[in-house]
C-alpha cells in the first residue's frame, strides 16, 4: 500500500461551522492561500448551497488558489491543491457545488448522506433502501459533472457496518473516487474506529481502486487517536482542521496528525506533503480570523507547547534538549527571533520581513501596513513578528468599511460613570459624534457606536489578549455578534435548517479600549455587508491581491 | 480483574508546573476541597521539597481535606481522598513529603527515578545498576514511614521494557503498592503504550498484588487515548489533571477519561468514583485560579462542547437530541438556569445559590460576597452563576492584600496620551496617589501602580475575557508576572534546578480597566508575600473556612 497520506483540510467548511467562526470571503481566501503554501492536498472550501455568499467564496478560492496563477508566489513545486465543495445528496446542492468549484484546475464534489439508524429515522425519514438508491443516483449525478467525487456516509461511526459496506459499494459503482468515513459525533474509540476502517478495506467490493478517508470529531478527546487508527488500518486521506476547530469539541487537528506521523515516522512509516514549518503561522492566522483562541496547553500549537525553549531563560536547565522534548520548535515554525524591527526600520525592511513571514502584499497594501507600522513604532520600541501579523490581519483583511472610526475618547475608573465619546465617518461621508455612559468603558463605547450605527445585535463574546509580551504590548480584541433582524442566516448542511449567522470582528491597538471599538466596528461592518443594505456583499473585484 | 479505576488527580502538582499556573496556598486548598467533592481517589497535593511554602500547602491539604473533619459539608459518603506528596528518590525529599502528608488519614508517598537511557545518562548520570539499587533503597525508606508508597520510573515510555520490569520488580519487593508508568514526554502511540502496560502486567513478578497506574502527556494529542489503552491493558489508576493542564501540552484530562469511560460504558465496562456533575465547576475553578484558559473546542469542558444545547435558540434544529449529541450537558454540570439573582435578591437567596454551587462560606466571607453582589447588581440587571463564581474567586480567595486599590481614574482614546491616576492604601496604612502616562490605559495604570509599589517585575501575560454574555458583562482579567529580583524561585522536581516563580493574578469588574488594576495588584501582592518582605508567607491561621 502506498505510504502517502493525503491531508484534506476542512477548516473553511467544517471548521467554519464553529459558533462564531464566520469568516469574510477575503479572510477565507487568505486562509486558502496559506493552506496551499502549507501543502495540503485538498481544500474543502465551503458548502456552496448554504447561501450565495458561500458559493461565491468557494468560487473565488477555486479561481485563485485552485489554479497555478493563483499561487505564483509560492515555492517552486507550485502546488495546485484540489478544491472541494460540499453538497447534500440532491441535484440542487451538487449543481451549486459544481458551479463554485469548476474554475479550479482540480475540482472535487463531496456529497454525503447519513447511514446510521438514528439519522435515517429521525433526520432523513428514509428507509435503508431509499438511502442506497439516493446514494447511487446522486454520486452518479455528481460524476457526470466532475471526475473527482467523494462520498461520505454521515454518522458512519454509529452505522451498521454491513449496511455501510453495501452503501459504499454502491457509491463506488456510481463513480466515487474517495470514500470518507466520518465519526460525526465523536463517539468511537481508536480500536472501534480502526476496526471500522479495516472492515471497509476488507468487505467493500472495489475499495482497492478508491481512496479511503477518515473524518473524526473530538467529543471524547480521541479524534487524533481515531484518525491515526484509521490510517493504520489503510485509510490514505485524513480530514482535519487547523487548531482542531469545528462544531462542539471540534475536528481532528491537522497539526497533531501531521506531527504524530512526522515525529514517530519509524512507527507509522507514512508521509504527508505538509511543510511543517508553516504550521504555527496557519494556527495564528486561523485563530485571528475566527476569534477562536488556542489554549496554552494545546498540543503542537499552544503557547506552552515548547515553553522550555522559548520564554524564560533557564541556564543549564536542559542538560540535553531531548530529555524533555520530542520535537524542535523550529520544526513547526516557532521562531526565536522575536524582535526584528524598530522605529528606524524602513519600508524595505518591513517588506523583507513580511515576505519572510509569508505575506505577499501589493504596493498599496504595503503602504497601508507601513503607515500602521510607523504609528506603532512611535509607541512601542521593538516590533515583534506577532505585532506585524496583527497589523496585517487588522489592516489589510478587514471587511468593507461601512462605518469608520474617526476618533474617540473615554474616561473611566472607580469613582464615576464610565463615559465615551465616539466619532464615526458614516457611509454617506458625513461625520457623527455621540457620547454615552456605560457599566464600563467598553460598554460606554459600544453604546455610543450603537447610537450612530443602528444595527441591532447581541454581543455573544468579547475577549482581549496581549499580542506580545511586556507592558507596552498591543492588545487584540475579538468580538462575536449576532444580528437581531433575522436577515442573516445560512443553511446548515447537516441539519438542513437555516441558522443565524454570527459575525466575528477583531481589532488591535496599544490602547485596548480603542482596539475594542475597532473590533466591534469590524463585526458590525460584516453584519451590515451580509444584510445587503449597503450594496453587493464583497465583489470579486475587491479581492486583495487578485491581480 | 476489578473494574474500578482510581482517579489520581495531579492538578496541584504536575498541573501547577504549567508556566504561570502558580496558585496560592488558599487557592490550592480550595481546589483540593473541590476535588474531594468531585470524588477523586487520590489528590497529589504538591512537591513538598520544592520550598517551605510548597510543603506547608501540602500539609494544609492533608490536615483539612485528608480528614473527615475537612469535608464535613460534603455528601453523606464523606470521602477522605488519599493525600499524596511527590519526592525525588532521596531521603531528604521523602522526609519532607512525609512531614507534609502525615496529618492525612490516608497519606501516600510518591517517589520516582528515571529509567530511560537518555535520562539516566544526561540527567542522572547514573548507570542502570545504580538506578536499581537507588529505587530499592528509597522505596524501602519511604515504606518504613508510610504504608502507601507509589513508585514511578520516569520517562518509562522511552525506557527499555526489560530493564523497566527489573526496576519495577525491585520496587514491589521494597514495598511499593502502586506502580505508575509515565509517558513523561508524550511520545508513545496508544498501541505502544497499551503494549507497554500489557508487558508490565505480564512480566513483572508480584505485579498482581499492586495497582498499576498510567500517567500520560499530550504532546502529540494522544494522552487520552494512551491512558485508555493503558487501562484496557490492566492499569487501574489514571493520573490526570483538570482541563488537562500541565507542562508543555499538558497532562491527560480528567474530564475526558471519566466521560469516555462513562459514555462508552458497554465498551470499557469500567467505573470511577467521580460525580460527573461537578466536572464543569472544577474546570472553571482551575481555569480561574491558574489563569489558564480552556479553548472553546476543548472536549467536555469547552464553551462550545455543548453549543447546540446552550446559547443560540434554534427551534426544531434537533429532531432527536441524540442525532448530534452523545452526552447530555447536565451530566457534566452544564446548567441552563443561567440567570438566577438580581437587584432585589437578599443575603439568604445569595447564600442558598452559593451552597447549590458548592461553596461553603463562613459568615464573614458571605458578608463580603454579599457586599460585592449588591454593588454588581446595581450595575447589571441579572446576575448569573458565572458572576457569582467570579465574585467568590475574586473576593474571598485573594492573597493577603499588601497594597490595596483605593481609587483610580483613567482617560484614553485616539486623540491623546492615555493617562491614569491611581490611589493605593499602602502596608503602613497611608494612602498614596500617583499619575502616569502610558501606551494605553492599562499600561498607564500599571506604571502608576509601579511608581507606588516598587516591585520590579516582568509582565508575561495579560488576558481579559467577559464572564457573562451581553454588553454589560463583567470582565475578568488575568495577568502573570515574574519577579526580577531572583528571591522567588522554587525547585523543579524533575529537572533538579531552581526555576523562577511566576505569579498569576485575577480581578473582575464591569470596568475592565479597573479589573486590570485589581488583577495586577493581586499578582503583585502574591509576589510581595512570596518575597518574604512583608512577614510570613500565608500563615495557617489565615485559611478561609478552616474552623
Amino acid at each position: 500500500m502506498n505510504n502517502y497520506v493525503r491531508i484534506f483540510d476542512t477548516t473553511l467548511r467544517d471548521g467554519e461551522q464553529s459558533p462564531g467562526a464566520t469568516m469574510t470571503s477575503a479572510e477565507k481566501l487568505e486562509v486558502a492561500r496559506a493552506l496551499a503554501r502549507l501543502g495540503v492536498d485538498i481544500i474543502e472550501a465551503g458548502f456552496p448551497a448554504a447561501s450565495p455568499d458561500d458559493l461565491e467564496a468557494v468560487r473565488r478560492i477555486a479561481v485563485e488558489v485552485g489554479n497555478p496563477i493563483g499561487v505564483e508566489s509560492l515555492p517552486a513545486h507550485n502546488r495546485r491543491p484540489i478544491i472541494c465543495g460540499l453538497a447534500r445528496a440532491t441535484r440542487g446542492d451538487i449543481d451549486k457545488a459544481w458551479e463554485a468549484i469548476k474554475p479550479a484546475a482540480r475540482p472535487r464534489i463531496h456529497t454525503f448522506l447519513a447511514t446510521s439508524e438514528i439519522h435515517m429515522r429521525h433526520k432523513l425519514k428514509m428507509d435503508p433502501e431509499q438511502v442506497i438508491e439516493r446514494v447511487a443516483e446522486m454520486v452518479a449525478y455528481a460524476k457526470h459533472l466532475c471526475d473527482d467525487v467523494e462520498f461520505s456516509p454521515e454518522d458512519a461511526g454509529r452505522s451498521d457496518p454491513e449496511f455501510l459496506y453495501v452503501v459504499l459499494a454502491e457509491a463506488i459503482k456510481a463513480g466515487a473516487t474517495t470514500l470518507n468515513i466520518p465519526d460525526t459525533v465523536g463517539y468511537t474509540t481508536p480500536t472501534e474506529f480502526g476496526d471500522l476502517i479495516a472492515g471497509v478495506m476488507k468487505n467493500v467490493p472495489g475499495v482497492d481502486n478508491v481512496i479511503v478517508s477518515v473524518h473524526c470529531h473530538d467529543d471524547l478527546g480521541l479524534a487524533t487517536a481515531n484518525t491515526l487508527a484509521g490510517i493504520h488500518a489503510g485509510a490514505r486521506q485524513a480530514e482535519v482542521t487547523i487548531n482542531g476547530i469545528g462544531e462542539r469539541a471540534g475536528n481532528t487537528s491537522l497539526e497533531e496528525i501531521v506531527m504524530a506521523l512526522h515525529t514517530r515516522k519509524p512507527v507509522f512509516n507514512l508521509r504527508t506533503g505538509i511543510d511543517t514549518t508553516q504550521i504555527m503561522r496557519l494556527s495564528k492566522l486561523v485563530s485571528n480570523y475566527t476569534g477562536i483562541a488556542v489554549q496554552p496547553n494545546k498540543a503542537i500549537v499552544g503557547a506552552n507547547a515548547f515553553a522550555h525553549e522559548a520564554g524564560i531563560h533557564q541556564d543549564g536547565m536542559l542538560k540535553h534538549h531531548l530529555t524533555y522534548e520530542i520535537m524542535r520548535p523550529e520544526t513547526v515554525g516557532v521562531t526565536h527571533t522575536k524582535l526584528v524591527l524598530g522605529k528606524h526600520s524602513g519600508r524595505h525592511a518591513l517588506k523583507t520581513r513580511l515576505t519572510e513571514l509569508g505575506y505577499a502584499l501589493t504596493d498599496g497594501e504595503l503602504d497601508k501596513a507601513f503607515e500602521r507600522f510607523k504609528a506603532l513604532a512611535d509607541k512601542k520600541k521593538m516590533i515583534a513578528d506577532a505585532d506585524l501579523e496583527a497589523i496585517i490581519s487588522d489592516q489589510i483583511y478587514q471587511p468593507r468599511e461601512i462605518f469608520m472610526l474617526d476618533g474617540m475618547q473615554v474616561t473611566c475608573g472607580t469613582m464615576g460613570m464610565p463615559t465615551a465619546t465616539v466619532r464615526l465617518i458614516c457611509p454617506d461621508g458625513t461625520t457623527r459624534v455621540e457620547a454615552a455612559i456605560g457599566t464600563g468603558p467598553v460598554d460606554a463605547v459600544y453604546k455610543a457606536i450603537d447610537t450612530i450605527v443602528q444595527a441591532p445585535n447581541t454581543l455573544l463574546e468579547f475577549a482581549i489578549h496581549a499580542i506580545t509580551e511586556g507592558i507596552d504590548a498591543q492588545g487584540e480584541v475579538t468580538v462575536r455578534i449576532e444580528g437581531r433582524n433575522g436577515h442573516t442566516t445560512h443553511l446548515d448542511a447537516q441539519r438542513e435548517t437555516q441558522t443565524p449567522r454570527t459575525f466575528g470582528g477583531h481589532g488591535s491597538d496599544t490602547d485596548i479600549i480603542v482596539a475594542s471599538a475597532k473590533a466591534y466596528l469590524s463585526a458590525l461592518n460584516k453584519l451590515l455587508v451580509a444584510s445587503g443594505k449597503y450594496g453587493e456583499p464583497e465583489l470579486v473585484a475587491e479581492v486583495a491581491g487578485a491581480d
